[in-house]
């Protein structure tokens, strides 16, 4: 494509200015690896702060690590993680859950990403049969991966659920601080306080360069985690970097700016899009992606211009995400350039 | 239940008189373990016979033991295992699958317990893409856990895409016997030579104690194999006595005989129930099993008579599996003791 | 090899004839799959009462299967399993406990094959640090694999030692029988009541078909184990017909009878061979086995006549294994050979 | 401690401030995620053009990452992997080797932290015989674990055993730099050209803030990584900020000069502690590290000031790495409180 600024991924923005002067403040000397230093310290009273406390948190990479061993220390190799067909856990992550868990993954369609008592029914059977992988973990993902919100209401169901079946509830977090934005409560009102057991708190798509938490809600649920990190291969040896970058993402409450100002592109993108003919945006925009279908002759000209992910081929779905970074502009350029596509076609 | 004798499943019944005279008349004496002795040889034989040859036999345990070793050899573990949701693989295998082999299984739902090329697409796509589990394998079971049966055109639709996209076809042959006596073709016409790559031939469902076997139908499919069942717990050491029974299951078209008559009797149940009133029968009856619908109220009374499986309690559907033992008066006096319930409720 | 008898394995022995007909009384019409049946419930019992009541009892398919299953039990995948380098565990199972279980195996050199405190003392450190693989689980082999015995009291030792650090101790007992009848003492004197939290008890190697007992000797050890069992594909759908061995197994003392005659056929092998010039007996002889240092050149001359393993190749140790059938005139006929080819040597 | 700047690993020292700059000039905008971008590609190119061109590069973030991904795209669960006992695969990754690839770890004792054909020769028995994990690997690190270097000789020998036997050399080189910088000639001289299959390339340990790369020297060897290493949790989306780090590492010699330091800095502190009675030095110094015996009682008086790790609690022995930013001052300091520490005592 021409040119370097687009909508692919949340992931191809940068560094926010004040992450990376945390990283070159926490550069001075020598400090112990393995997260025993100041920095990783303060990351994790912060977070512990968030939600009230008393939970446990750990530093990882990256987004699939904290999936993979946030869901690992909720069951055993027999179990299975019930999840949306769209959740990163089951379409990207490369079958890394199954692999390192050993468990089974069941995945359910939903209209909008999100799971619902009544959708994960199915998957709810043969408890105390050995033939059956025993149902242990439902996943859901906030915002979920088609850019929309479960609300308070919606997550205690699924928590109540599954705790009334004894078993948990992972939240995949990669772009919480957007549900946070967006939902304007505190997190800790969805996630600890509506029933989360484990949650993926992700850094990277909201303006840092590596690096995420795995936030266990409830003491024990951390078992042994440590040495789980460690053997997923996910424990930085430098890891005050990590720590230091969380420091500045807290800061000021950046993390919550970043976010709202991509939210707030999303939005503009949206009304931008959602009336040139042909354009039909499929879900509701209540985070920073717009889910859009168009015109399929129009996808590959497009992309010549812009990198962005066809969603779906079959049907002309494509996703546009807009991050912390995105600018009017951007916005502005790209609408009209599908607005003159259409025009042309 | 009162009853022992039922038809809750073909691995209910014993074995049968001439499987257990193979097995007394092996017992003469020292043979070497693992295999390298007469009677596996002569089985292996007799099964590379049935295949024109040139295949590759191996003996294991069990039919989990069968899938989940022969599904390995055909991908790594990034790969993806596509299956009906209704698949021992996916829901009876207690996640051995993923366990052993790493790889994510993806189920599609079908009418009927048969995948076809339309039913399968939406999971053969990030081809390339390292996020996404790559397709790997195809694995269809026949007969199905449904009691239907693919024909030779509709496997070789399946193999030719699998090929087509440099992927396999496993098929669970857990009853494979009954498969052969029902479409009353060779076997090899709808496993080698529609382009099935792995079969797991199962033995156990039809009259013998314990032993499967792994067949690969191309030279070279079977690369490591020994390894991986001795690593995956399933090379037995006395394994002479599983040669003996796949002898004598072979001797005088045994297995064929012992499937056509369980299959009979699942017609004969068939004919039976088909008239009685609030019974619908839900699958077309290709093979020994017979799966209804049935008044809810009934299903409990029913089981303190005799055991069987309830196939899907929300839809009050049960399955009523025939072996090669079940007699007429089995089925007549099942099929009476319904019509008496039905009429008494 | 020219002869069929040998001393390669006693799994090259047969089924003994009272454990055959067992499976032949136990052929009798239905029976539920998967253990909920009468032999498998009466086997159960014995084996309990043997242990004094109040143990857990699984039956599994063959040796490799019990003790992965068995260990697996016992920790997590971040431990190490202790044992010396001569266990099965360690070179004969194909990697099936790293496989499965995901722990690291730590192996010691032993004079005799047997495990002391001291011995395992250099892998007992790190504990804590998420570094290193934690201890988890001490393995011993009883008889072990070099046909010696630890006593009650060595036992203890290792128990004790494994207790104080918070840790298991896991006896695989492929041939425990032969342990029993050499120690002529209770079983439980030395496992449960010398601290053995699980016991692989075989009976392949004595006279069985197939089929292996795994001993959870306190509440709460087996915990999962059943999913776990039919994850690691070693669940039997007829397991009335490993019930059915193991009763005929336990009834009259036959294992302990079968185990005594190996036994007393090692001896006498011991006897005729100790005293053949340029053959050195270089392990007690305490169970079925005696493992001898032989002329380098009539190792394989000896193997042209009878199949047996050699053990170390640079020393020219060799491995000759008595069964519960091997016959005086199997052993004077060998022994009479390799003095003869001693001397024409 | 009271000291922050110390001697417990090279991985306590931050990050070299021209990493940091180049860290800080990739921050400009958008790029696409994973590894399509332009700092990926020319650090792919520099280490490529390091060894000749016909190099496959990836990057991932650890050391443990590094090992775990490249053992195992060089054989499958059923090999094993022969290493020295002292090998950080073996005692300081978790498990991690056995958890992702299955396979076995083999170790051996060594007097110097180095593999020789004769150490590893117990080792490589079994071949074709199913009952024992198939050699598959032979790793070495490079400098070792103990501060010693390989010659290339001795690569060869171990390179050319390997290839012999069909099997392949993996190479930690967590500290490579350090070798290159000690031994003086190319990277490629003791690598590639001496027969090196695979080598983790370390940056992480001199200088880097995270990333390490894995270099497979042969067309082919990297066969589906990709896929691996999205499943083992090892893909950074983010991923210029490594390549970022690595062109910085790479321009003007950086790489080299800093390990030299780290080397310079060892030998002054080898000069320094010589001569202080008491003090062994039990390891030639020829990367940056020190191993040395010191009076027992003087080890944690000596931990309250300064963190490093024992080595050997039962026999007193001490581990000092010096980094790249390790001063005269520090080493001067460190000895000259060591000197007195053992004069007062």
């Amino acid at each position: 494509m021409k040119r370097i600024r687009g909508f692919a991924s949340d992931n191809n923005a940068g560094v926010h200015p004040e992450i990376l002067k945390s990283i070159f403040e926490a550069n001075n000397g020598h400090a112990i690896g393995y997260g025993d230093d100041k920095y990783t310290s303060q990351a994790t009273a912060t977070i512990k702060e968030l939600f009230g406390g008393s939970v446990d948190v750990y530093f990882v990479f990256n987004g699939t690590g904290a999936n993979v061993l946030g869901i690992n220390n909720l069951g055993q190799s027999y179990h299975s993680v019930i999840c949306a067909e769209t959740a990163h856990i089951q379409v990207d992550e490369c079958g890394a859950p199954e692999k390192f868990t050993g468990m089974k993954l069941l995945s359910v369609a939903t209209p909008d990403g999100k799971l619902t008592p009544d959708l994960i029914k199915k998957h709810l059977h043969g408890v105390g049969f050995e033939h059956h992988s025993q149902p242990g973990v439902i996943s859901i993902t906030q915002p979920t991966e088609l850019g929309t919100l479960y609300t308070v209401a919606e997550i205690k169901e699924l928590s109540e659920l599954a705790h009334r079946l004894g078993i948990y509830l992972h939240m995949d977090g990669a772009r919480i601080s957007n549900a946070v934005a967006s939902l304007n409560i505190p997190i800790k009102a969805f996630t600890k306080d509506a029933g989360v057991d484990v949650l993926s708190f992700g850094g990277t798509k909201n303006g840092m360069m590596y690096g995420e938490a795995v936030v266990f809600m409830n003491p024990g649920l951390d078992r042994n985690f440590k040495y789980f990190r460690k053997q997923g291969m996910q424990l930085a040896s430098k890891m005050r970097y990590i720590g230091a970058q969380f420091n500045a993402f807290f800061k000021d409450g950046l993390w919550l700016k970043n976010a709202a100002h991509a939210n707030k592109m999303a939005q503009l993108l949206y009304q931008k899009v959602i009336n040139i003919p042909g354009v039909t945006v499929i879900q509701p925009v209540q985070a920073n992606g717009v889910f859009a279908m168009i015109p399929g002759n129009l996808i590959s000209k497009l992309q010549e211009e812009y990198f962005f992910y066809v969603w779906d081929e079959q049907k002309d779905e494509v996703r546009w995400m807009c991050s912390f970074d995105t600018t009017e502009d951007d916005v502005n350029e790209f609408a009209a350039l599908l607005q003159k596509m259409v025009q042309n076609q």
